[in-house]
């Protein structure tokens, strides 16, 4: 890296460019391992953190897992220092999305001390194992990764107005259900009838809390079939515009003249301008 | 608003064509504001009848909810008799969608002088909200809403097919599970077999009644895969034509001279022969 | 109907086909009443099958039921033998497919003087509704109804595979999961963990048998992520199979010269034999 | 078959060349027969297996089990020893796919002299049933099979990106349903609670664990509906492959004077200019 990084400031000594390089970097021998070690100690937290909630394990290990815990969180914490030191604008890392995650890695441990309970919020460190896409330079992974994205925020707009549709339909058929139910078959509340009424057109169906009525069991039965034919819409939405997607990902070629996109296959003449198509290798690089 | 609204009739006064924009319009500064005070009424009626059937909030605040909801009541009945009083054919949009949503909104308030417990069917205000796409002129999500709505329309009628097949699978499949498992392990007449037919066949499950015999097992998995095998129908009919619905808003026009059809929606020559196209209206912006 | 049906026979006499023209056929008004009685009764027949098997019914009015139930078995008993006489293959009829469905929705009655219990089979008859779509003439149905079904016909190959693939699935799992929870959990022997696995995979989750232990659990969560997995692969085969369908159909134009069918929506001469196609209004009867 | 097959080595004696046929080969009609034995075989010791487990045919039937089971292992030690003896190369058949499966299923009877319980494993025999498609020469079937599995190869990355998400997803709700639940709602410690986000998020919902307050359901209500919605993305990034892998099936030749491209299978001439196609190997016949 002879160039200087933007995030490291205009004339950065070479020490700080070393660090820098290890604790930002992937390129470096020294960089790859400080993230190897990095994506380990992330991972045995989390794993500590999920055993010491164990009663057995955590009635014969808990003060070592303790130890271990308040060692990872002053690594993690160093490494967070380090982080902030290091950059030219520290306030723009800290507010960055890694920045936060980082932050919010360390902070429940010392929370702990303070609330009791508060250390098990420390798997939301298992967020920073996302740097992992960036660690191994998994392009080709991040390019799966936004094609699916994309077709996730085209498809947006649309999943809205459905989620918008199930919203009126949970709370209508939960208001329903607590008149026709009510507590004495488990339906106390109308937030709790809108909870049974979200688990049961999702068909996840609990069966903690159950309709008991006939009247009740058809109105269960038309809010069955009304989520099993909506299980149709989402999965709808993004299959056609995640098609759309790889269909448009193929026609790529440029024209020479009006540099215009989206040629089809078996174009021969740009659409646009009529110039005359360089009739390349056929792109299909399609979806792998 | 310069040109009368058929809404409003052939010579409206000054002050009733003021009140019909505020009400009715969405583009005056006031209408605006009624529209958003409506809504957070409707909502915050809504919230109160929710928190209303919680027994803790009812027994501290019930007095208080009842208040409000009485205000709310006559505010949403002072509307409806404005909507009815400016409109030049009242009976027309009393009969329209939303005319009569408005009147059910304030109804159960009415009802439950009479009949107990009838105020918590007034959630069906929530419906009222279907508004707010009007509201703020979300000509995007109604274009969404619309390419929706849209492919349903088109995927109706294989629907109706499939919800008969469907209807008749749970009738025999009810009646088997009845004369098989019967009333000792809770399957006490067919409507209830029918009911469990249906819970099993949409993968919700609840587990309040499961058959217990090996016969009646074989048989219930049997259904369970049915039911797994057509949660493929009518997500396949759906997706089938929303595609077909988002590539035909594509291509509309046919080259005069090759007579190719196909042609992306911005494009001036033929990609086959060079010929120029005729730009004629451009069909329907994909979904984005 | 003036020329003889073949399933009629070669010269039947006026009454013979007048009675056949009622019996079988849709087009004269004594047909289309006739046809229409039959699907009342049917359903009428049903629901009181249905309503016999509520204990309360039964006893307040299970002898009206019952008396009810013959005179409906009686009049279906008519129709059958009617049916009988006046086809000419007698046989050929009742190994059709109505045939035998017309005949197993009289049967259980008279089973039920020799098996008690055996009446509630009768629900069967909720099959011969299936005759309600030829009833109503509704070709634009069928029309949909085969395109359901030839999409599943087409892909029912591909599911084949996948139903197989399935049970070995569940074979499996259901084995680790017998050795690993046995029987103090629930799973009491093999079938019975397959008929879990079966529950679990497809996502069903009854919740009367569920693991216990953290390795049964561990195992469980794989099997469902398996399940969740494998939704995908039916509705993927089914819409993709259902979407090359509704392609299919908008090629229809046949060669003037070699008739050769299937040609794309913008081909201009025939691909087998080079003749000129003339260029008729494009098809797009698609799926409406 | 004149030729040395290469798994037989170079100079066979005519016993061994016979041997190899009946027991690998599917051509002669002593090998087809000696494969259906097999199939018949395996079948069969799969469903010993089964009943036996079964407590009840057990305790009367367990020693004629015993004695079948033990023949069966004998049978199969024997056919797993000659079809090592056979092939020109032991230790790559015992590395291959069937080698492993072949030694598995020979196993579990040996182990259970050790450790009780374990003969159950020998379901795994089952898999061997795999052969059953290299027996019948189901080409067509292996063909449909390659599709599907081609179609999952290219969307594994695609899967792999979203499997990592959800898990994600499932460690930080699983730690927040202990926090807020805790082990007085079942919620004993985070790798249940992991279990139990596992079994919520893909809508299988047993329902032995469910939360039990009102901030644990409203974050259960989240997790539904967010596996309600990713439901979605593995079918639709499936569906795509398959989609786009039946259409590439279908378009492989260009047109030597137009370039035009898309031309179906059985295509001779261009159907734009009417040009001769070279008529080259058909490619791939689509999925039927």
């Amino acid at each position: 890296m002879n160039r200087p990084d933007p995030e490291l400031g205009p004339a950065p000594t070479p020490v700080r460019r070393r660090i820098y390089a290890v604790v930002f970097g992937h390129d470096t021998r020294a960089g790859l391992a400080f993230d190897l070690c990095l994506m380990v100690a992330i991972v045995a937290s989390v794993l500590i953190a999920m055993l010491d909630s164990v009663e057995g394990l955590h009635a014969r290990y808990g003060h070592a897992f303790y130890a271990v815990e308040w060692g990872f969180t002053v690594l993690f914490t160093v490494e967070y220092l380090l982080r902030l030191w290091i950059v030219a604008r520290p306030l723009r890392y800290a507010r960055s999305f890694y920045g936060v995650i980082d932050l919010l890695a360390i902070l429940p441990t010392y929370l702990s001390l303070l609330v009791a309970g508060s250390q098990y919020l420390l798997v939301i460190r298992i967020l920073r194992i996302l740097r992992v896409f960036r660690l191994f330079k998994l392009v080709r992974f991040l390019y799966e990764a936004r094609q699916l994205s994309d077709a996730l925020r085209r498809s947006a707009r649309k999943i809205f107005v459905f989620v918008f549709a199930m919203l009126t339909i949970v709370t209508v058929f939960g208001a329903l259900m607590y008149l026709i139910e009510g507590p004495e078959h488990g339906f106390d509340n109308i937030p709790l009838s809108m909870y049974w009424a979200i688990v049961t057109v999702a068909t996840v169906g609990f069966g903690d809390i159950a309709p008991a009525t006939a009247l009740g069991r058809m109105l269960a039965s038309v809010l069955i079939l009304i989520g099993y034919g909506m299980i149709a819409v989402p999965t709808g939405i993004y299959t056609a515009e995640l098609a759309s997607g790889l269909r448009r990902g193929a026609r790529q070629r440029a024209c020479p003249r009006c540099r215009l996109r989206g040629h089809e296959a078996d174009a021969v003449f740009c659409r646009q301008c009529g110039a005359g198509l360089a009739f390349e290798t056929p792109p299909e690089p399609q979806s792998r």
